[in-house]
């Protein structure tokens, strides 16, 4: 059995962002050198999300809107856990949309379906937070 | 380290529906001769989920009623992503549901608790859709 | 590849309750002697829930107040599932939290990031119930 192990760092402009990682989990793998196994990809930190939908703009408005509605990130005063913090909302969010994917590895290539792509979901940005990817197989 | 990988194809008559897949995946399994190790079972679509929970028929009305109210299919309008399409809610419903479930192997069998039972959540149906089940161990 | 399998058993005092149960999964790796693989996680129930967020009980608070939010648990007749059980809404808020976790192992450690916990939330509980617990590896 092989393993490989990589850090991807993120440091966003703003508060939340969807950015696609897509490319960066199949370099992993190319420089992994492994055929046949999982990926697991998550993010490190619990305010953030990896998670596999569309690369389309509108729906990721979309998102950005369900989530805010599901668990607004205003009043800060609404969570107990905002007394020294104020990203409550953010491990809600990140909770809806999941912390890690796993994806199969077949003939060297992340099996995937035709839109499939992978993102990673900040929700507490504006400093560096990382996402793990581990690949196991031979 | 053996792997083992097939599609499921689903074409359902309505636009949602929740499919027990768990005899598909125990025959995947048992034609695979892994005896430890994991499963990966993921949608392939966008607009999919595979998900565990419980084979209840009341159970699955109440998820129909309560996707609706947490990602309404209609009007189309509110979503951003229905410029073209009509299934943006069948992507939040799908983020509530899962993409993807893993599952032991031990002794050659899907190491599950008593009700355990997989499901393919179709969101936005009456099309070919695809699930993977990747297996992988010895 | 090596195998390792465990069964964690629980048994809450109240109807919810989240257990943290980082140290106890570390014990497990400790115990199978993988140095590099996968740990995966689940419940083994379908009204539980394994995941990965922060040890601070006012956003564990916040989660009890968010989870009554989207899935209360009364009036026990709005839900189909409560003909016969009163806890429909165990399974709903389940479903929110997901029923699994998988974790990277990279020199013998659960490989997380340093906010990262893992809980067992109890939605249904007062009764004993199991958490699996399958590392694959080398």
């Amino acid at each position: 059995m092989k393993s490989y192990r990589k850090e991807l760092w993120f440091q966003t402009g703003s508060r939340r962002e969807l950015i696609n990682i897509t490319g960066e989990i199949d370099k992993c793998l190319k420089e992994s050198g492994i055929k046949e196994g999982l990926v697991l990809c998550n993010a490190m930190h619990i305010t953030a999300s990896v998670f596999i939908n569309d690369d389309e703009s509108g729906l990721h408005k979309d998102f950005e809107k369900w989530l805010e509605g599901i668990a607004p990130e205003k009043p800060y005063g609404q969570y107990m856990h905002n007394g020294f913090e104020d990203n409550a909302d953010a491990h809600l969010k990140r909770t809806i949309m999941g912390r890690e994917t796993v994806i199969a590895v077949t003939g060297g290539s992340l099996d995937m379906g035709p839109w499939e792509q992978v993102f990673y979901g900040e929700f507490d940005g504006k400093r560096r937070k990382r996402v793990l990817v581990k690949i196991i197989g031979e």
